[in-house]
C-alpha cells in the first residue's frame, strides 16, 4: 500500500491498520532525512498548508510548521483571535474561503469535540484536514507518534502492556493512545486514574482499569503519562497538586514496579512534580525529547501521505 | 505597455484605464500559473513584502501573504499591536526602518482614511505601498478583483448594469467599486441602500441611486453586495439585523428582478441571513469564491507589476 | 580565525576582539550581498532559527527574521503569550522541546537579566543562543552594529572620543556600548546623563561621567543617544519628557559641542523631541538609518558564524 485509506486524519478511529504501518513507515524515511546535513526534501513544495488553532497551542503548532517546512511547503499561521472569526464567518466559510486561495491541507485544533468531522464533511473535497486536537476526543497525531516511539524501543507490540496515567476522561490523547494501542494488538492496555476522571463507556474501550498506580504499573513496558489540567484541581474531581502527585505523580521508588527497561512517555508539556518527578522526566527511561523528535517525523509522514 | 503609470496602489482613482486592463492581463497569466501542478513564479525571489495591518484582517492579509509567496517572496507579518506603535513610533519611522531592513514593498490597512498616501509621500521613494483598505476610502485591490471576475464572466463592460448593494456611505468597497466600474465604462453604476448610508456627494459619483431593492436590481447584470457592519446596527441609521435583511438582504426571489444571468458577488465574509440569503450564497449564480480564487491572482498581478 | 571563540553569542563581555573583528569583517560581506540585486545566499539552509521573544519587540524580531531569510535559514515566531509558558512551562522544557524538533539557533529576549546565561547552562549543547536583550544586562548585537557603523565612518577606533546619552544605569544598550568600545580601544568613553540614572558600577566601567550634557559633548566623534523609558517618566528619576529634553535632549545648537563630522546613532524607535530633536535625526549628522542597514549584515555575520 502506498496510499492511505482516508482522506483526511479526523481519528484513530477512522484508520485501518495498513493506513498506521504506512505512516510509520514513511516516518522511519523521514526519521533518515531529519539526521541528515540537508535535512529537506522537495515533496511539498508546492503545497500549502494552514495552522488553524482556534484553541492556542504553540507548541503543537511550532511542530507542524516545521514538519511542513521539511518537506519544502508554504505555511499560514492563521491568527484566529483576531481573524474574521470574530466578526462571526462560520468556520466552514472561512475553510472554503482558504480553499480558494490555495490552501490544500487544514491543521486544526478546536476546544469542541466533532469540529474536525463536521469541517471535513462540509468543504470542498480536495482539500485535507489534520484533526490536531478536538475537545476531550482524538488527538491522532499525537498518538500516532506516541505509538511510533513505543515501537522504536519495543520493535513489536504484541507482548506489551502499556499504562496510561491520568485524568483519562478529559484527555483526548488518552482516547487516540487506547484507540492505536488495541489496533496494533498489544496485550494489554491498561488505564490508572481516579475513578472520577475514568470515562463512562470505559468498559467499551478494551482496557484494564487501576485506580491504585503502584498495582497498575506493575510489570508494564510502556507508561503514558498524561498531562494533568492544573484548572481542574479546584474542582471536586481532582484534589491539590500535591494530593495528586502522592496519589498518580510518577517518581523512581513507584516506577520500579513498572519492567527494568520500561519506557516513560508524556506528551508535553510537563509538570515537574505534579504528574511526574524531574528524576524520572530526566532519568534515563524517559523517552520524552525522542517523542518530541519523532513528532517531526510523524507529522511529515501524514502530511505527505495525505497531499500525494 | 508593460508597466504601472504609478509607483503605488493608493487607490483606484489614480489608475489610468491602460494600468487596470495590464493588471487584468497580468492576472489572466497567473491564473494559470495557479491552476498549474507547479503554481509557484521565481519572479520576485528577492523582494520582500511586509503585511502592516493596523486593522486586523486575517483573510486579507493572508490573500497578500499567499500572493506573496506564489511569486517565491518572502513575507513578514509585523503584528502591529506588539510593535513599537506601543512604544509612541511614528508610523512613518516604523515604514523607513523597514526600507533600511531591506523591506520593498508595504501592504497596508489603517482605520483612518489617506494613511496609505501620506506614508507614500514621505517615505523613501524605493519603496511601494499597497492600500489593503483605509477608512472608508479606498480598497483598490478588492475593486480591481471584483471587476475582474465580472470581466471572467461577461467579457466586456460597456453593455452592463451593475447593482452595489448596502452601506454605500461606510464602505471603501463600494467607493473603489463605483471609480472601477465607472472608468470600465459599464453602462450604468446603481448604488442601492437606505438613504441615510448614501454619501453626500453621491451626485458627483455618476451612479444611480435607489432606496427600494426591487427597483435598484431590475435587469442588472451584476450585483455587488456589501457586508453590513453589525457595529451599526445599533445605531439610528440601521434598523435590527431582521428589518435590515427584509428591506435589503437579497434572497431568491428578489435575485429575480435581476436578469437571469446575473452574478452575484461580495466581498467577504459573508454574513448569512443578514445581507445575503444562503441560498443565493451558495447558489448557482453565487461567484464568491471565484472572486477569492481571483484575489490570489489580481494580488499576484499588483505586487508583481509593482516591483519590476 | 574563521570561527567563533564562543558558542553562544549572550553579551559583549565574553567576546575576543578575535570575534568582534571576525564579525564585522563577515558584516562588510554580507553588505555588499544585500545590496545585489541578488540578495539571498544559501549558507544556512538547512538551520532552523527560532525567535523567542519573551518581552515584545517588532522591530529587533524582524531585524533577526530578515538577516535569517537572507541567509536561507528556516525561522519560526513563536508566539510566547499564547504559547506553553502559560501552561507554566519552563523555558529549559521549552527549548530543549525546540531542539529536539530541530531548531539550531535561539534568538532570546527576556526582561529578567541573565535568561540567556541560564539557557545556554542547561541545554544541550548543539543548540546556540543569541542574546536579542536581556533585563538591563546586555543587547550585544545592538552595540555590534553601533560599534560597526562608527567603523563604517570612522575607519579606526583608537583615536575616538564617544558619548553615551540618557538613562545608563537601566539601558542593556548602554552597558553592551560601554563593553565594546572599550575593547575596540575607544580613546574615551563617555557618559551622560541625570546622576540617579548613572549605575552604582559607574567607576568600574572605565568611563568618564557627565551630567551636564554640553560639557559631555565637547570634540567627540560620535554620540550614541538612548531611547528614554516614558514609563520612567512619572518616577522621582526622570522629571518631565520637556525637562529631559531640555536637559538631555540633542539638537542642532547642543550637536556644535561635538566635532562637525561627529556622527548621530541611536537604537530606535526614537522618540521625537523627547531624547532627539527632529532636525538631528533626520539632519546630515544622522547615521539612524545606516544603522538599521548594518544591523541586518551584522545579525547575518552573526548568525552564520554560530552555525558554522
Amino acid at each position: 500500500m502506498s496510499k492511505l485509506s482516508v482522506d483526511h486524519l479526523l481519528g484513530i478511529k477512522y484508520l485501518k491498520n495498513e493506513d498506521i504501518n504506512l505512516i510509520f513507515d514513511t516516518a522511519d524515511h523521514f526519521k533518515k532525512v531529519i539526521n541528515r546535513p540537508i535535512k529537506k526534501v522537495p515533496s511539498l513544495r508546492d503545497i500549502t498548508i494552514a495552522n488553524l488553532f482556534f484553541e492556542n497551542s504553540t507548541r503543537t503548532q511550532t511542530t507542524f510548521e516545521i514538519a511542513a517546512k521539511r518537506l519544502s511547503a508554504d505555511v499560514i499561521n492563521l491568527d484566529i483571535a483576531t481573524s474574521s472569526q470574530s466578526k462571526g464567518e462560520s468556520i466552514i466559510d472561512l475553510i472554503n474561503n482558504l480553499i480558494a486561495m490555495g490552501v490544500n491541507i487544514f491543521v486544526v485544533r478546536h476546544s469542541m469535540p466533532g469540529i474536525p468531522e463536521q469541517i471535513a464533511h462540509n468543504i470542498e473535497n480536495k482539500a485535507h484536514i489534520i484533526n490536531a486536537g478536538d475537545g476531550n476526543k482524538e488527538h491522532p497525531t499525537q498518538a500516532l507518534l506516541d505509538a511510533y516511539t513505543i515501537k522504536c524501543y519495543k520493535k513489536k507490540f504484541g507482548a506489551l502492556k502499556v499504562a496510561i496515567v491520568g485524568d483519562i476522561e478529559h484527555s483526548r490523547v488518552a482516547k487516540s493512545e487506547i484507540y492505536i494501542l488495541n489496533k496494533l494488538g498489544v496485550k494489554e492496555v491498561r488505564v490508572i486514574g481516579p475513578e472520577l476522571l475514568m470515562p463512562s463507556n470505559i468498559s467499551e474501550l478494551n482496557v484494564r482499569s487501576f485506580s491504585n498506580m503502584n498495582d497498575g504499573l506493575k510489570d508494564v513496558d510502556a507508561i503514558l503519562m498524561l498531562r494533568i489540567q492544573k484548572e481542574r484541581m479546584s474542582k471536586d474531581t481532582v484534589p491539590s497538586e500535591e494530593e495528586y502527585f502522592k496519589a498518580y505523580g510518577l517518581n523512581e521508588e513507584r516506577l520500579k514496579f513498572a519492567k527494568n527497561d520500561c519506557i516513560v512517555l508524556h506528551p508535553g508539556p510537563i509538570n515537574r512534580g505534579v504528574e511526574i518527578d524531574t528524576l524520572v522526566a530526566d532519568g534515563r527511561q524517559s523517552v520524552i525529547l525522542e517523542q518530541v523528535k519523532n513528532g517531526i517525523g510523524i507529522r511529515m509522514a501524514v502530511m505527505e501521505k495525505m497531499a500525494n
